[in-house]
């Protein structure tokens, strides 16, 4: 199997993995408890704690919750930011945030959405020109998980703060947290970010908050997570997930680089009779976005895995719909949504699948355009 | 290590765990992703939850919503059923469902708590005396986690629904599932079960709604579980749930008559000059509350931990506090609670264990006590 379908999910790192199953087995006590075992098991969640906080964010400013994943990262930063006025967001984000965004309107909080650029970046002015005196908070997805856009976050939340102070900012950073350099600066409120996405396990995630920054819980309970969210800690996931994040953040720029060589060589050798490209050029090296325009993106996604090669249509998390909310956003046309195939990579991709994927690409839309 | 503090978390399952291996490895795809990996993982999660959901309810009747544990199913029930009027409770429920009840005081519904008896159960008239026209919600924890005591929820229920049949009745059954009988009525609207209580992991648990009941989600994205709790599932930790349910459930019976000889075993031992009996007889298995009046119930879990056993005071998740909120509202005096000692087992407990962890406590207690 031919895997680049990384942004929907990673396979976990098995060294990762391998070194948290002590948390499995001889250390599987409750990090409440008050004794050895569990002071032992708290310690571990400790470093873990800091070491993940460390790698983007200056531990002195920052604090680090740990999360059931990166949407309840987002809906926890939505919910405690956005609680009255108007908040800001783009059509660019993931359902985690778009979702959390139009719930707002039940809850006496207006939801603002800014338009996104044809390569899935948001458009800078236009945001800016939603935020006012009543904006609580702003939302911008950090790596577009369709297109592999890259906002300049920091600059955006520059920019709203001096617009409006007060104003909250908040990034989705899911599909950057160990793929692009991330370094948080005091702009910035809270980050969201996950485990599965970087070889750790699903069901585990984090968001990040400036320190100081008072947050009401999403889940309350026994007061785990400084009180901001309780619930017995997902010590075997947060464990591989700092496990995963150190391999991944030691290897980050040389895996960047080799990987954006690697998305031109597949760009490059995907059939231009065939396929369009939907990514910029400057965006995450993790996804190559491409659009087999006129063809259904879901029966090719099939036909590849037939043939061993694993590529997804978008956002595994809205697959549900025909046409990509995002896409739409981006003004892409029908026939472009329905063809739209995404590539996305992890450090464990090689030149050679790259090249066995391109060729079975081709072969598989060459044979669907001959039966259309 | 003689581990009775399985109350608080037990050691995975480590069949459960192997057998849930494979969706650590070859089988790691996004359950949400449109080709054969995905829909691999999409069958064997259906599978989990009809298995799960079958082990207590009618699944004709039911429906099962993964969450990130037991926490979170609470959390997910109260703040979705109680949004006005008043919602009653117990004094005898556990952080997840007291914090929730206390907050709700924020979002305009009156939180209502019930007196407990001596031994932990909700005194029921004095429950039923708090519902009126305007109760949206009663939450009463099934198995006390701290005394060990079964509340009769069904006949709650019924009684409650009596009262007022639009009032929605939620049960934390956390400590109940896979170790005393469970079958849920057709007046138990919503029930929490948590995995790492009968050998799955820390970071899984599920809620049981009755079907056509319209739940509001806690969180919002991608539509995972029928829309009610977005996120990427926890494939691996679900996995190991339904395993660890799978052979819990299998001698759940036997277990449970073998524990509760082992639990009057342990009573017996114990020496009466130290201990006093918080547990009622009729209580579950899995639970033998104890104090050790006018000790401090920390110093001896350390003191034992020393000696190779482990015991715990109350609820690990109310750590913080000196005393216990749920034994003071039980009526205990302050040397009482200061003393306390919560022994609890699980099905690998040896009555070898048993024998071996009395002769330690006394002698511990004995030390402790000489040099008062």
């Amino acid at each position: 199997m031919i895997y680049l379908d990384n942004a929907a999910t990673t396979a976990p790192d098995s060294t990762a993995v391998a070194r948290a199953q002590t948390f499995l087995q001889e250390n599987f006590y409750n990090p409440s408890a008050i004794y050895g075992g569990g002071f032992s098991v708290h310690s571990a969640l400790k470093e873990a704690r800091e070491g993940l906080l460390s790698r983007i964010a200056d531990p002195a400013k920052f604090d680090l919750i740990f999360t059931s994943g990166g949407t309840e990262g987002d809906n926890h930063a939505i919910f405690s930011g956005a609680r009255r006025g108007n908040a800001v967001t783009t059509r660019g984000e993931h359902a985690a945030v778009f979702e959390s965004f139009t719930e707002l309107k039940n809850r006496g909080a207006e939801p603002r959405f800014a338009p996104i650029c044809k390569d899935g970046r948001v458009e800078k002015e236009a945001l800016l020109s939603l935020v006012d005196e009543k904006t609580a908070l702003v939302s911008v997805v950090h790596v577009n998980n369709e297109t592999g856009a890259v906002n300049d976050i920091f600059a955006l939340a520059r920019a709203v703060k001096q617009k409006n102070p007060r104003t909250l900012f908040h990034a989705d950073g899911v599909q950057a947290f160990g793929k692009i350099p991330v370094w948080l600066t005091g702009d910035i409120d809270l980050y969201t970010v996950s485990a599965h996405k970087i070889g750790g396990l699903k069901g585990t995630g984090a968001l990040l908050k400036r320190k100081n920054l008072v947050l009401s819980p999403l889940v309350y309970g026994g007061g785990q997570e400084n009180g901001l969210r309780s619930g017995t800690e997902n010590v075997f996931g947060i464990m591989a997930f700092s496990y995963a994040a150190e391999k991944k953040f030691a290897s980050m720029e040389a895996d960047g680089r080799r990987l954006t060589k690697l998305r031109e060589r597949l760009w490059e050798l995907l059939d231009k009779n065939i396929f369009i490209r939907i990514s910029p050029e400057d965006g995450t090296p993790y996804i190559l976005a491409t659009s087999a325009v006129g063809m259904r993106g879901e029966v090719l996604v099939r036909m590849l895995w037939e043939r061993g090669v694993v590529a997804g249509t978008g956002s595994a998390c809205s697959s549900r719909h025909r046409f990509s909310r995002v896409l739409t956003a981006c003004g892409y046309d029908e026939r472009t949504m329905d063809g739209a195939l995404r590539w996305s990579f992890s450090p464990a991709t090689t030149e050679e699948e790259v090249d066995r994927a391109a060729e079975i690409a081709n072969d598989v839309a060459a044979a669907f355009k001959g039966n259309l």
